[in-house]
């Protein structure tokens, strides 16, 4: 996706340790528009498949996932990073962030994951794919069926698609970062 | 507003304690078509105004506040609920939480918040007005300039609009609950 390629050269900016900052239009100021062309990849990606739910995880995967239901008229539902004791008939799965260097719960009623669903699940960032794979967990504990999974930006040198691919889990990346060294941002072509 | 009076009806449960849960369409699992709808609602109600920046809290308001941004072409920025310590040139505010009876962080990093900025604030409930009230003292610290709050639900009984009118702020609602005694739905005509 060109425009989001060269969005990311223009306002992102890298940091030590492979962090890819891109707070200004993706994930805390956010540009709707952009967002909105983002949804129409996503949507043209898993056209053939027979997607009917949208899933993301709070906060930053919402904004490309209610564009994309809205797109495609689908429900979009987002897993919450907090205790499962607050929700009741909630699905839960420990999640490492690696960024924080802690484990976090995301949760998700049962109510909206289920076997009736075939789950495009959408986020900002792939990076060691835990997030995602913790999201597989939910799916299967749902008996819910994966469709795929659509990212903003994948970090290739961070090595998430292989975990996910093994999982037999198609991976549909807008824009691959294959290298952050030296603070220079490289962009798959 | 229509539409959602009836879905709040229809699909909303109550339960002892002035709690109205509406996760079925609007803050655990989200309508994306109704979210556009309600994001129409926001533009025609804040039309006058020189809004340049929606902002909102994370994670439930993000949905309505991308669907205004992206109706309006306009940024959109969230407040983060995490420690300050991990975000450079951050503002910072405590909020109370009364459903969850502890006090949590808002922070926003000061780029996107700044005396350029005229800010729609755009959230999922009104209840007590205690989110709302940190995120004026975020625009002061900023020195942004706010033109308005829209929430999809307002609890009347829990007097938050009074408190952001005595600040001078414009309030709209696209749902008044009036009463939820008795787990019952009363929403003003």
């Amino acid at each position: 996706m060109e425009l989001l390629k060269k969005r990311i050269l223009q306002d992102g900016t890298c940091f030590p340790g492979g962090i890819l900052k891109v707070d200004s239009f993706i994930n805390h100021q956010m540009d709707p528009i952009l967002m909105k062309s983002i949804a129409v990849e996503f949507v043209r990606k898993f056209a053939s498949t027979n997607v009917n739910k949208i899933m993301t995880i709070e906060a930053s995967g919402i904004a490309p996932a209610i564009m994309t239901g809205y797109l495609l008229g689908l429900p979009v539902v987002f897993g919450k990073k907090k205790s499962p004791k607050t929700m009741k008939n909630a699905l839960c799965t420990k999640v490492h962030s690696f960024t924080k260097d802690r484990d976090y719960d995301v949760v998700i009623s049962s109510d909206y994951l289920t076997p009736q669903d075939n789950v495009l699940f959408v986020d900002d960032f792939l990076a060691y794919g835990n997030a995602a794979m913790g999201v597989i967990d939910l799916i299967k504990q749902g008996g819910a069926n994966l469709v795929g999974m659509g990212f903003i930006i994948e970090k290739e040198f961070q090595h998430g698609r292989q975990r996910l691919e093994a999982e037999g889990v198609r991976v549909e990346s807008l824009a691959i970062i294959e290298d952050l060294s030296d603070c220079r941002i490289k962009i798959k072509d």
